[in-house]
């Protein structure tokens, strides 16, 4: 398969990365350090990204943000970080891509616990991956030429604990080979619409 | 109870604003034909609603819209109609009304069975409704003094069963008093953090 993966140089993203590229042609998408550079807050950048590459059989999207604070501080404006980057950034990668992609592809996207079960700080980041989720489900009813749609919904995982620990209290850490077999499921299975939680 | 619905005049509205009614003070806010003008989609007519009205004990929302259409017709800015509505409006509410509540006062938004079980058409709608509910579960974590908040998402309501049943197929219709008792269980009872689906 040809797949191109935007957001491979993350934590999750360069781990999926490299195995996908032990069976696959695998191309970089990104801000940086990539084989083709693409915003995905911007539809235009988008575009041109899958105007660059051709004969794709999987888009993987591993990439977007949302703002992290307290919700009594939380002003419109940082909702729309999250709304603009990683749920519509998100969106908008498969809106475009349906046009592009091969027949019988796939695009998963990633959401992340906090859709199921939040911590404090995440009112935005938990509205953008419930988004998705929803949004997951509905598309799948959808799409044309056999192309499906998923989500991989992680816990904390493994290599960002140090980071990311004092925020989930009580949440275990996911091992990364779970999380990397999260994506491999919806990519070289057949599932579709399904949001696929890797908890623990 | 003072409580102020925001939509009180729709198919679900009016029947829940007359239940309301019957033991509570109810104040009807909305775009038309309300006690108090207000259009969701813009904060500053948000915050201008509350400043008009005090000690409310329950804000209900039962407002908001999003664009149908079939996911390969759908624009980018036909995405943003239902995020700068029912999506920000409700979230909006809730950031501002925050500062405006009574103490043990309660929020109840409303989302819709397409969150979970979507059809053609509706992948801008899911999408917002999926996002209210992660919202939701986030932000009763966070919320101070005593203030609630729930959603409450309903199946194809007997009231609209003529305009949109051909939308959705095999799909039962939920009685109106089963739709009216999800926002009093949100309102009169002690719930906080959830997803109140009437299905059926």
């Amino acid at each position: 398969m040809k797949i191109l993966i935007i957001g491979g140089k993350g934590t999750i993203g360069k781990k999926v990365a490299a195995r996908l590229a032990e069976k696959h042609e695998v191309i970089l998408a990104g801000r940086k350090e990539a084989d083709i550079q693409v915003d995905i807050t911007d539809s235009n950048s988008i575009t041109k990204m899958y105007e660059a590459v051709s004969g794709i059989d999987a888009v993987v999207c591993i990439a977007g943000e949302a703002k992290w604070d307290y919700f009594d501080k939380l002003t419109e404006e940082d909702f729309y970080i999250g709304i603009k980057s990683k749920l519509m950034g998100q969106v908008n990668l498969v809106r475009i891509g349906q046009h592009y992609i091969n027949p019988n592809g796939s695009f998963t996207l990633t959401t992340g616990i906090l859709a199921d079960d939040p911590v404090v700080m995440t009112t935005s980041a938990a509205l953008v991956n419930g988004g998705i989720h929803s949004f997951v489900k509905a598309t799948a009813l959808e799409l044309q030429n056999g192309v499906r749609i998923n989500a991989v919904s992680s816990g904390l995982v493994e290599d960002a604990v140090d980071k990311y620990q004092d925020y989930f209290p009580g949440h275990n850490a996911v091992p990364m080979h779970k999380v990397i077999n999260g994506y491999i499921k919806s990519i070289e299975g057949k599932i579709n619409g399904e949001v696929v939680r890797i908890l623990e």
